[in-house]
């Protein structure tokens, strides 16, 4: 019998093409759908809930698929799992009604972008946290920009010119600032820009990264951000941070 | 002038066939030599503090080369991180006397051994920390195991039998079991096991906390550490953990 089946996905996206399939290139979505139809005999195609880039990380993409397999629904995480690398893995799977799409149905969304400041760059930092240099942030002023951009607003300046968008307003429901000291080196320390909202443009949550770090330096003031979104002009935000450094955190179905 | 340099390497040894030079395979040694002839145009030959294994990683591994050239030993940091792919850093360089041996003057090194434990394997956690599976381990009864590691014991029971060390005495001064949340995961948790010492024999904190897993585990009672080490026998004592979760934390010469 057809049954929808819920995965939750971890990743470290350092060796793969992004999320969603490609003629060329291995991706995410290209190698569940590989494992799966392995696994049932069946040609699995996974519905993503979020389409991340190239080099991205994610600590659990919700995805759906159909399948008449009568391996119990639970036991597919197990049982995929041998058949991937071990940087994919499925956290959790279970039944979910034949409705459900992981895209159609509201959700709040959690992704962070992880930075750090120290002297030197720190080789076992590097995969997942972006070097900015021998900084001192302010965390306060970041903070203050921070909540200047929660809330409904046109993010355009904070999308990439290529988006296909239709409308480019977003709801962005919370950003939190947090810092932590790097253990082991002198002056060493990472700062985690969690940013929740509805959903994102193209590239929108390492702009805002780029735009707070901006603001952490001192080049922005805070203020200025109230600006920056009036003007829905890319130019005048910060720049795009690098992909590794971005992990989609968690997702919440509403 | 002949001058001696001290410099503080960390690196993510992944990709390294350990510290040591060797015929066939590229080592973080091997790299720092190439490296630091190339900057100095002189045959440069490091003398490392630890040479760790294929896989271990280090946040700072002290070493010291002697040199003619005329870059000032601060600058040699930053002038030779160019030449150095980015998974290993000189994080700091110095003047030092000439007498200073990073093998011969007494020092504590301090390694961490990270193990974590959550229902599936966590991609971004794999590369520095070794996963256990879904286990609660008893961190209390950890702690107790701990403390009778701690002093001057002959430790032949948590060596690797393929050593070539005159004694298997040596003296641990300290280790602590920390524990983490892993955020973004449900019953997840990453323990970290840090062991502070004069010396170590080979493989010493990998079995160290290979055994400290068994007692969290409960299958190794904590008393029981004490006749493990009376025993002298490596068969006794639990196994060595893979080379990834070991990380040398920090160096200090007293």
């Amino acid at each position: 019998m057809k049954k929808r089946v819920k995965i939750t996905v971890a990743y470290d996206g350092t060796n793969y093409h992004g999320w969603q399939l490609q003629n060329n290139g291995v991706t995410i979505e290209g190698e569940l759908n590989k494992a799966l139809s392995e696994l049932t005999g069946e040609k699995i195609s996974v519905i993503g809930a979020s389409r991340t880039d190239a080099g991205v990380h994610s600590n659990g993409t919700v995805a759906v698929f159909d399948t008449e397999s009568n391996i119990p629904s639970e036991k597919i995480a197990y049982a995929v799992n041998t058949r991937l690398a071990n940087d994919i893995r499925v956290i959790k799977s279970c039944d979910v009604d034949s409705n459900f799409h992981p895209r159609h149905c509201e959700s709040i969304k959690t992704y962070q972008y992880k930075v750090y400041c120290a002297d030197t760059e720190i080789p076992t930092k590097n995969r997942y946290s972006h070097y900015l240099g021998n900084y001192n942030l302010d965390t306060k002023a970041m903070e203050l920009a921070a909540a200047m951009l929660i809330g409904k607003h046109d993010f355009k300046s904070f999308c990439s010119v290529h988006t296909q968008a239709e409308t480019t307003v977003r709801e962005v429901t919370d950003i939190k600032i947090l810092s932590q000291v790097i253990d082991g080196f002198d002056n060493a320390i990472e700062i985690v820009i969690q940013v929740a909202g509805y959903g994102f443009l193209y590239n929108m949550v390492r702009i805002i990264a780029g735009t707070l770090v901006e603001v952490g330096k001192g080049r922005i003031e805070p203020k200025k951000i109230k600006e920056i979104l009036e003007s829905c002009d890319r130019t005048i935000a910060g720049p795009t941070l690098p992909a590794n450094g971005l992990t989609l955190h968690s997702y919440k179905y509403l």
